[in-house]
């Protein structure tokens, strides 16, 4: 097994990134703001198959929190994911100081305009120029040839592909599929904080897709009717609030009334406080 | 002499650097809008000294220009200035192209928001903006070590540096001073557009500033009775009108009243349609 680091000073990262790459190593980097679950672990295997050293950087991003968002409640163990890095075999864990990423008379952001105001970004202000400025920060202090981020944050993921491209960052963004539990919730660090009522009720997220899914499978292609549906189902749940239901295309997330080519099916649903988000990607085949 | 290579393509671009930098070159970026002169060649000097290999960027950023301004009438000859970087004995003239650096559907920006909402950027919305971004991405293709700019755009190469330490860019940046003519006038590729009078007249800037030096070594730490003073000069000539004059902390760029540690001193002024600018830096000794 191999030996991991635990690194908190950027410097000291920047440092060490710099050194491997001067030996020829690749290097990965997973970016998670911790409460590690399966999801990550399939990240991480992704960067371990793809290259020689893997950092997984542990951040609790404040930029990417709104002001009556869940900061403060925002699952913290840091001793706990060490434990399950180590095991992971991962070289290193990068957990940096918030006063370090962002100290007092901090100024500089990144943001993609277009692409965060739909969806996520729509609802939570600011949210993606947190995520892009965090992650750009990341990218520049470890030097990454490879990044892997997950696809259960569909947004983001293309939003963090698109930053690579038109700031040239030079990053191969690489992703894996959703991980889910045997009922279909896909795994987040925010289920912990569903009522025992609210998880029974929490499947109807990927029973909608699924249901959506098949309606395109029997040749639907009128994305209000498919929409109409997907609420029916998500409604018969009682602690299940629709926060947004949208179908649009995949490579610019812009809505569509009639299905074609790759489009993103993104929900996000409200159980009480927590807000849950899910979505499948389907290539539509011509009639 | 050195042969120097003239580079369109950002992929090319990026494999060169990454080749030198693999053989353990330093790299040093000069990155300008082209229309070369004087003051960039002391720019270049400063890169040529502490680096290896030196690639001279030349691209007229659509995105730094207000709708308003000179985009369009902006002097270029990219020819002569070819001929002038050979003979400066660069390595690499990078021109990239208006449609690989920004796209179709080009969605990613970097933006200080604080040091960009005075002097020069509260006058230019968004153009700050516009040279950060460019900026990022010049300094993603080229990766440089060391990059030079030059101290006649005092709050670009503040804002600059910020960004650099803010998106843990890793860049060092170094400064040449301003350039001036004999009587004074910085050199500023826009000192072509100036009427024979108005050319006559542009000296007032520096002596303004240098009024403002004269004043302050005589004891002065009263910024409103230094600018009255200031105006006073430059209100003298009829073909010059005031676009701002303001005294401010060069660590925050906020304005101060009463004068102490580092202080900038910028003017701009408009002669006709041509709006110069000018600094200068004070260390203000305790009295």
């Amino acid at each position: 097994m191999s030996y991991m680091r635990i690194i908190e000073r950027i410097k000291e990262m920047e440092d060490i990134s710099r050194k491997v790459k001067n030996k020829g190593k690749k290097v990965g980097l997973v970016p998670t703001m911790g409460a590690l679950h399966e999801g990550h672990f399939r990240l991480i295997d992704v960067a371990k198959k793809h290259t020689d050293f893997v950092v997984v950087s542990i951040f609790v991003n404040p930029l990417q929190f709104g002001v009556s968002e869940d900061l403060r409640a925002y699952p913290r163990d840091v001793h706990n994911d060490a434990k399950l890095l180590k095991k992971k075999g991962i070289d290193i864990l990068f957990a940096p100081l918030g006063n370090e990423m962002y100290p007092e008379g901090y100024d500089a952001y990144v943001e993609l305009p277009m692409l965060s105001s739909v969806l996520c970004g729509a609802r939570r202000p600011g949210h993606f120029k947190g995520v892009c400025t965090v992650v750009c920060k990341l990218f520049n202090i470890v030097i990454p040839d490879i990044a892997v981020f997950g696809e259960k944050d569909a947004q983001q993921l293309i939003i963090i592909k698109k930053m690579v491209k038109d700031l040239n960052l030079g990053i191969k963004i690489l992703t894996a599929p959703t991980t889910r539990e045997s009922d279909g919730v896909a795994i987040s660090s925010r289920n912990i904080y569903l009522s025992s009522q609210e998880r029974r009720d929490a499947p109807v997220i990927y029973q909608s897709l699924i249901l959506a899914k098949k309606l395109i499978e029997k040749g639907e292609r009128d994305t209000k009717k498919i929409k109409e549906k997907m609420r029916v189902i998500i409604s018969s749940k009682l602690t299940a609030r629709v926060d947004y239901m949208d179908i649009v295309k995949k490579k610019d997330l812009k809505q569509i009334s009639f299905l074609e080519s790759e489009v993103l099916i993104a929900v996000a649903v409200w159980f009480g406080k927590t807000r849950l988000i899910d979505n499948i990607t389907l290539q539509i085949p011509e009639i």
